[in-house]
């Protein structure tokens, strides 16, 4: 199987990047690790390294930054690594890319140069969310589509299903719709119309999922338009960040309190990075005809790694063509 | 002015609710208090001491329950005690209702007993959000209506001003749209649409606001639709929930966290009501003839009389009157 890696997209390209392509290659010899990005900044990073055969270089002379505006960043940078990564894909080179890059450029990338997989109406981002039991929730879709209509939200609960089944090992995953209310008929015309459609999927669909229920884990898939995901995502991220805020306030009102959050501060900093969804690995864009992997922005070497890891199960496992099958079957 | 009261409404009615009413006659003697309810459970309560001129019963036989369904039990039980407050605001009894009890059938008793104030197509429910600040921000809508349209989030964003000046005093309130990105022309079709029209308003609206900044206080009214807004506040709160139970669970781990946790525990409680947004009183269904005011469920006799304070300086102000003519002036 070959894997490309967009060697420039991420805070700490391409120097990370390199770093965990080259450890992936040499931990999974049955991958073909391509790095796409320039050539010139590239090579001086593997220098006098022992490169092993399965590592190669693809050259490509432009780079999509953070700040570019993502559609026409992929319209006009043709030559950018995401976006030759991307045709690689597309044209049968590679069977499924990396990117820590701009996450808006990858998913004009996605659905303009990979392109829709047939029978999918729109593909959906599905980063995980943090629960307490530390088994993470896959959420979908969270931003690729502001409006979605109800056959787009059964289609995300398929899509994420069969990726927690074939990626993540869970024989049944529990498939939720975010909802105002746990019983049947709660709800926006959105989610009232997607309800049934989801209980027609072949999923294990167990209903409504209250937003305050998230967090205990009670569910393995989220469905949810990317508009309410959005919502959900950003207020755990500012709920959290505002209460290690109040915290250090409390903590910093007498001496006595500066000892007390002295001796917890392990504890302290465990439950931050336990809340830091950018600590819970790649999300995969769902719904392409190859897959694409998005690795968090801050991503090192590990991470990228770690991203080859999850990427080479979903191969093996035939991701992409047991979505498509159950999709066209449908 | 006249202040009904829904003495059966609540946790803890109706002798937290006779409590506050009591408290408040005393306090205000410009208010007419009428405890509506079952003048049976009603006037054991009040035995043996000093009732004031301005506090009376208005006997109502019937009650409208947690788990009643609301538009059924607001349409059958005829005689229920909010139903009745309700028929005084309609019948120029009174001038502004309290209720403590079921939400939905208040939601109810506003839209099919008080009616909708002239040009206002849907009421919205406006609690407080705590905000690091202590300030807090009044979103709108928050479960009245699941599917709004842009001129609904308008007129939110016009009442929500309005009340913030005249209830709270705040001279000139930051009114912001909650929408996925700062920028102007980001989000779904609803809050694209509802952007220009906010900007027309007679309002000082500061423009989109993100969930994860929402808490910071960044703005004094929250305008949104009551899906995104539910999303919002049950996600608010089980994130907080989720990282007290991990606090909780961390500070366990030793003796010498658990050392650290109870020399905090002054510090955490402090964090926990802080964060509770069921602390920050009664919350306004603005948009009907005449003012209806929630109070939380768990209201105590403090709570109550709260209520009556922020209803009374609503009424002196001239809250109702003020929404009436900017609307109608539109």
């Amino acid at each position: 199987m070959r894997i490309a890696i967009d060697a420039m997209g991420g805070d700490n390209a391409p120097h990370s990047n390199v770093d965990g392509a080259l450890a992936a290659a040499i931990e999974w010899q049955d991958v073909d690790i391509i790095l796409v990005g320039d050539q010139a900044q590239i090579e001086p990073l593997l220098h006098g390294k022992e490169i092993p055969a399965n590592l190669t270089i693809q050259h490509a002379s432009e780079i999509i930054s953070s700040d570019d505006e993502p559609v026409k960043a992929v319209r006009h940078k043709k030559d950018a690594s995401m976006v030759v990564a991307g045709r690689m894909l597309k044209e049968g080179h590679a069977d499924a890319m990396i990117s820590a890059g701009n996450t808006g450029a990858l998913m004009t990338t996605g659905l303009l140069v990979v392109g829709r997989m047939a029978g999918i109406e729109r593909p959906a981002l599905a980063p995980m969310i943090p629960t307490l039991d530390d088994v993470g929730v896959l959420a979908l879709d969270l931003g690729a589509n502001m409006d979605s209509k109800s056959q787009h939200l059964a289609q995300y609960g398929l899509m994420g299903s069969i990726y927690r089944q074939k990626v993540q090992g869970i024989a049944k995953p529990r498939v939720g719709l975010l909802n105002v209310g746990v019983e049947p008929g709660k709800g926006n015309e959105l989610t009232k119309e997607a309800f049934p459609l989801l209980q027609e999927m072949p999923i294990h669909f167990i209903g409504n999922v209250e937003a305050r229920d998230v967090m205990t884990g009670n569910c393995d898939v989220l469905v949810c338009d990317g508009f309410a995901g959005n919502i959900l995502l950003k207020t755990l991220e500012g709920t959290a960040g505002a209460m290690f805020s109040l915290l250090k306030e409390q903590f910093n009102q007498s001496l006595k309190s500066k000892i007390g959050a002295a001796i917890l501060m392990p504890q302290l900093k465990a439950l931050k990075k336990k809340l830091d969804y950018s600590e819970t690995g790649g999300a995969p864009l769902l719904g392409l005809s190859s897959l694409v992997m998005k690795s968090h922005g801050s991503s090192n070497g590990t991470a990228i790694k770690n991203a080859v890891r999850q990427t080479r199960i979903a191969i093996v496992n035939e991701l992409v063509p047991s979505i498509s099958k159950e999709i066209s079957g449908k």
